[in-house]
């Protein structure tokens, strides 16, 4: 019998992985279910769509439908949400959305890639026509229009995380008076306390209001259902756009269906293959939790590029290939205004909760030989373990050279290299690129003291 | 006794020998002794200097001998020239050049820190007042002088190496004619084929006019000691300004006066302590050889970032410590006009002569997000084992996000990563500064299905 692979899920590991496996075995069936009306899009760039940073919206879509059936020789079905795995008979339950109508469709091998979902506030108004979440290209697409057609003059955003940043500047840069509501003391929450409060400082000297402690109480509404003001414990503030990005879960209802076994985080847990709990059924992307190489614990790393190697390992497992994804360190940047922010590995907070004897080091460096035009400041607050002299993660913070510097500490932290081993790297010197010193080296000399 | 701790040459590694002898032991004497006017000056701006980046002389000295005794407590004597070392007396025999006398200075360690020299054309006309090399800053300040006061027109480099392409941007850039003549078919002998293509490219299209299989015969002077033309095999070019830069080799006269054993390819070899193979004398950066980790190679590697973590141990152990430098890979960048290019580890002719099986591939990725604005191609050439299926070595070239990348694989040559283990790599992916596939990536994802 031909080989039936389906996969749930179209935003990013989905097409990934179906493609994949199309490749691995040409000739299986591999059928792509999307509940949305797009595939393959980065939800990275929805927000410098918003901001008129990048203003073709075709951009952002890498595969329409006909294109990955014409390219990959998968089979695509959007507006299609799955809504049930009927493990003992291999098939899925399905609804048709464009018909409102239940379909069928077997499978020899399933890979779920549902991605995550966005927190919700939970309050009265969260539906209202001027409240967006940034999560799905529908979402940017409608906010976008929003924004184009309203001109919204006053926004509010709540949640301090790495959208909501991203948001901030979207808006500001399109003169909305700009309104951030953070729940906790500073934003960026799995950041070391330095990094934030230079967040902090960025956000409010490019005129973002930036209230800490505060958590909304009610959505006020007007006749036409729009957000006229939020409440919250901080205060009220008059409004005529608000954007909710208060983080995201994963998304496991369809995997519960099948009683798929979560960890917890909540997301899926599978073996090195992606194999889930349940025979025939795999998982990639931020549906699943990660193994974190530094503290060898599973965690929650909703990221792409993760997601994306995951799916390629589904694709491969699920064509009859032999693949594994062993796990990853975090990698996570964002631009906040001009501010370059970048963390690799686990938080000082992670680390302490890991066992491991910690030690910080706040060091700044330059980013180009100090004389050089153009030369800014480099921020690194690394953290390392006294015990083994490892560096577990870092924090890389300043105007320029900021995110490939945490990716070389990226790979010294994945190759487990303590603090001794980096202050022996050789790192390139030249007076456009780096100072003889690079801020890496002057981080490890430093470190090197306390560990 | 009181410990006396000589270092001969001051303008790298000497002044930091030095200064680390004195603070591991502050009861020593420590003198630094050297030839020229000034000490502690980074070789690598001058080009910037001359080619007005950098205004301020002042910058390039990071050390005036005062200052480098009142902060680090090490006595200095400029226009000291040390011309011989008695071994058996443990004293050196130096030149007062101020005033033409000799001198002599006993040791209880002696750190040898005397450099490279900047190889010579050996044809007359070579010392006229508009023949200048690129190696001190005494140089530096002539050429600039130079160039202010005489106002040239016309220049010839002779020579294609980093300090021949750095001179041609800083000549075009000052509207001089440049022509630049190299004895090879490309510039930058160490580097692989597309890059050198895409050097002379570069070049070519600044206005330098780039002569390839050219060799100079005859340096023609006027009346008043200025060369007027360059004759070559390649032809005969006007001039009113030559520049030599026709590479470094390593400054042994000093060493090879106590019989110090050079190693292959010139240089002073050490152990990992940085002893030479004379009882009580360190060397430590470019007048040494350099164990090159990535072949297991013995090295001529003149590079500021090595002499310094030399210059660490040497001054450490000379003052009664126990350090180490184990060997080095090679990093280097050179920025070109637009271009910036950077060399890790080492090249496809290295690897072939130390008996890998080389597998080569030259991929193109993008520096941000495809469609973010300010992307630029980033070109990897990299160089693997088909037997270890390590990486060995790679080239970057772009207009962007070059240097940065360079070192990422650099650390993943350091840690002797195989192809596979680099396209496991969690790599940052942001807009604004990385794709979701890095060009290291792609590279690995490339390469892997060769070795």
């Amino acid at each position: 019998m031909r080989q039936r692979i389906l996969v749930v899920g179209g935003v990013a590991a989905g097409p990934s992985a179906a493609s994949k496996a199309k490749r691995v075995n040409p000739n299986a069936d591999v059928l792509l279910l999307e509940q949305g009306e797009h595939i393959s899009y980065g939800i990275c760039e929805i927000p410098y769509y918003v901001g008129k940073v990048v203003t073709d919206p075709n951009h952002l879509v890498s595969y329409t439908p006909q294109k990955l059936e014409q390219a990959k020789g998968v089979e695509v079905k959007t507006l299609h949400r799955v809504e049930e795995i009927v493990k003992s008979k291999k098939k899925v339950i399905v609804r048709n959305l464009a018909r409102n109508k239940v379909e069928e469709h077997p499978y020899s091998k399933l890979i779920i890639a549902t991605g995550s979902k966005a927190r919700k506030l939970g309050i009265q108004g969260e539906d209202a026509v001027n409240v967006f979440h940034v999560k799905t290209l529908e979402d940017g697409y409608a906010l976008r229009k929003y924004m184009d057609e309203q001109q919204p003059k006053r926004a509010v955003i709540i949640g301090g995380g790495y959208i909501g940043m991203e948001m901030a500047e979207a808006l500001i840069s399109n003169n909305i008076t700009t309104t951030l509501l953070h729940r906790g003391d500073m934003p960026m929450s799995g950041l070391e306390e330095d990094t934030r409060k230079a967040v902090v400082a960025e956000l409010e000297s490019n005129g973002v209001q930036f209230v800490p402690r505060s958590a909304v109480k009610q959505l006020i509404r007007s006749a036409s259902d729009r957000v006229t003001q939020v409440v919250a414990t901080s205060g009220a503030y008059d409004c005529d756009l608000v954007i909710l990005s208060l983080g995201v879960e994963p998304n496991t209802e369809l995997a519960q269906t099948a009683r798929i076994q979560l960890g917890g985080n909540g997301g899926i847990v599978t073996d090195q293959r992606q194999n889930t709990s349940v025979d025939a059924i795999y998982a990639a992307g931020d549906c699943c939790e990660v193994k974190n190489i530094v503290n060898n614990k599973w965690m929650y790393i909703p990221l792409a590029t993760i997601a994306s190697r995951q799916a390629w390992v589904a694709g491969e497992n699920a064509a009859g290939g032999s693949a594994t994804f062993k796990g990853a360190i975090r990698a996570i940047a964002v631009k906040v205004f001009r501010l370059e922010v970048a963390q690799v590995g686990i938080s000082s907070e992670e680390a302490d909760a890991s066992g491991f004897r910690v030690i910080t080091e706040h060091i700044v460096g330059n980013s180009k030989v100090g004389f050089y035009p153009g030369n800014a400041k480099v921020h690194i607050v690394a953290i390392a373990d006294k015990r083994s002299k490892r560096l577990l993660g870092a924090n890389v913070f300043g105007e320029q050279g900021v995110a490939l510097r945490a990716d070389v500490l990226g790979v010294a932290i994945k190759n487990k290299m303590t603090v001794e081993d980096i202050s022996r790297l050789d790192l390139l010197y030249t007076p456009p690129f780096a100072p003889l010193w690079d801020p890496v080296l002057v981080m490890a000399n430093q470190l090197k003291k306390k560990v």
